[in-house]
């Protein structure tokens, strides 16, 4: 009765460096799976220092693409990389996200570059990620019957009219439908799935502000923000359940009444 | 008991030259209510003849803007020259869209840069039009207390990944939140609201091929085609039903099990 | 360019003599159509006098019909008795429905056996109705290629968790699948949606408080409750579009995140 | 960076003889929880033997208590009959449930009785559960801080209109209904969630007949049923994840394009 092991497979977490990403590194590591993780020039420093970390902590391989993920070409790097480093990839954990803080009825704070910016990052990049893993996943299933997972951060945003900005609600409810789109059309050689956190505390989060953040977590029945670690948890869930794939899962402590 | 009525308002409708866009003019008209249709350089000949027919058969001020509704720009002229040509604009019918017939697992269908044609026009153009009618309809409610209208023409794809490809679909999502986050943050002096029709025939729609129309049509309860005069009816209903904002419409013969 | 007429059909309306059932009664009448209401014994008297109204200011026919809607065998004698006075039905208004005010963190508020009533009434009550026409509606299609048509009055509350009353909203939520269900399995004889309106004034609403009622107005976009007319508005709008089934659409002044 | 443990909690499976509901009572038993089952008369053989093998093979404790879920007196005797058996219960899982196969569109399949049936033991079974166990719940978390776990056996008919038949498909709607109910106002002590089922293969579901069966298979992306061991594993999920309350997970191989 032991669930599926995950140990020996190679994993790619774009936005792995730090956040929910670094969280999901190490999770996944503990599980033995080995890591590669990706980032931008600013994230060097932390990837490194994780990469470390989780190779003699969990005696995995890991490694670090220094790359854009909000384009095609970049997507492909990030992909053909992690195949070069780790030799295959079986887990993609299209994390990188963007954002700016700011009010839902202020009509000027995103420029019509950063909506379309948004868009490149929060909705296409699973996308891309996909179309350069698609031909490998279709191989190994073909050659072994193994199924390909692609998980994506998504948000409660995703799912509602709320969260850090329109233009983040607005490409990450696209993000959810490239999600389905991708599950719905490429089996049974992949899966895809999106988890939408609702309320975590990290970096990126934290400009909400103290205040912001209490009255999130007064109004969540659990009166908390997300466990990092149970959201880590259940990427973990998504990547050895092999019966789910086209669905998003919410987890927000009850914050919102959506599923 | 009589319902509200729309006689003398100033209507600006995107793509309103032909298909679902001229249906929904002529609609409007019929109520009264003066239109200035919006096309790009072929859509040209199509408008000058709706025009002239709508002012003459229903005794209306009608006007025309070439322009594309795919940029900010582009949207702030469509509402500046209708405000021009009509003196004031109280509904803005958000209908102008682009799509390709791809089959949904084709994942090389779009390039990036028709990915991003796609944002820009089916998730964006409502957006650019509501940005640049605000100020008119605030200024406008702090006067007389009357309330914008934005309805977008959005389709079964913005719910479910269906339709003629994944850019539409994941577009038209994002779409029915742009939708949302203007209705829910910029009351009381805007509603908006979406409406989805599944398959309506159209020169648009017959690209699917007689073939795939026939299935759908033996698959909806109903046994046929959303009807498009009942599309431009439930148009005009949201234009008129002052309760209604940050919804969305599905008409689609039962088609699909989705609202 | 009109849209379609109703004059002339016939409708039934439970729970029709006073509150929205009324209202949308009086509409329906305007629009010329024969109405037969549904009450109990204390309804009788408004019944008797909206009945008068009605007829005189819209030379249409009236029925009444007193019966408890909550059970197979009332509902099938409010069909019959609505044919046999009216001659036939085309329209069914399941309007009735029953509630508690209770918190929700209430556990003790309803008993096994209101529970039970609640489901009767919210739930069941529209599939009897719909069992009792069915023959009818069928023999209709076969003979004229006329369609049924069922509207049920939801709520809010049957999308989402809020409202009067747990148990009110769960048996709500019912009635959406008990809609669905008779749309997607019995075309092309038969349409069925549902109104979701958000807090609607009426005597029964009344019972929020003061207070209450001022919250929900003021959280709501659009500053207001819904208006009673545009929410017999809207189902008049669904009599007359013959393109859609299965769906529900809400109304709410955009007090609540939910289509 | 291990997950939660769960061992030493005490969990009640209603319905926990056979199906999935044996299943989820091996896994809870393999990470260390003790498991009391829940069945009728029928049921008792079966129970008795999976009692047996838990207990030895997981040196857990075991228990049984012979009663009806459908009704409020019979989930009190339960829920204590659990506690006065185990010292404790932490772990509610509400998998009893009850349908007929029929045609959706026979109006005649399921009497008023059955219908009123569906309603209890699909929707109020687990109303009557937490309402049972809800004072231990809080004087545990007022003593310990611990939170106490809800999880019903829900289905992709809960979200759809698809299934054995209507009433199972609407009085599982109405069950998720509950579940957020609960979940969204009896925080923190409290956490409910359901897990969605597609097709599973059971006793139970192997009266759709092979044939539906294979069509259902063929007809899913990932072109199998769920697997049993990975449905159980998503309740070990919900239990120890707390961070999530009040939703659905929905696990179909890709079957339904619903979350």
């Amino acid at each position: 009765m032991a669930p599926r092991s995950l140990k020996g497979l190679n994993a790619i977490i774009t936005g792995g460096a730090s956040g929910l990403g670094a969280v999901i590194a190490k999770r996944l590591a503990s599980e033995g799976v080995n890591v590669c993780l990706n980032g931008l020039t600013h994230d060097e420093p932390a990837a490194q220092k994780l990469s470390s970390e989780l190779s003699s902590t969990y005696s995995i391989k890991t490694a670090y693409v220094l790359e854009d993920a909000s384009t095609e070409a970049g997507c492909k790097n990030i992909i053909d990389t992690t195949i070069e480093k780790l030799g295959s990839v079986q887990i993609v954990i299209a994390n990188a996200g963007w954002t700016k803080f700011a009010a839902w009825n202020d009509l000027e704070a995103f420029s019509e570059q950063e909506w379309i910016n948004s868009f490149r990052i929060n909705t296409l990049s699973p996308f891309w990620l996909f179309k350069a893993v698609a031909p490998h996943w279709k191989s190994s299933y073909e050659a072994t019957g193994s199924v390909g997972c692609l998980i994506s951060t998504n948000s409660l945003a995703g799912l509602t009219s709320t969260g850090s900005s329109m233009p983040y609600s607005v490409t990450k409810a696209g993000q959810l439908r490239v999600i389905e789109g991708i599950a719905y059309n490429n089996g049974p050689w992949a899966r895809a799935n999106a988890v939408c956190p609702g309320l975590i505390i990290t970096e990126w989060s934290l400009r909400y502000g103290r205040e912001r953040i209490d009255k999130m977590v007064e109004a969540s029945p659990l009166k908390k923000a997300v466990d990092l670690d149970d959201c880590a948890d259940m990427f973990v869930q998504l990547c050895r359940n092999e019966s789910i794939t086209g669905k998003h899962i919410t987890m927000d402590c009850g914050l919102a009444m959506v599923s």
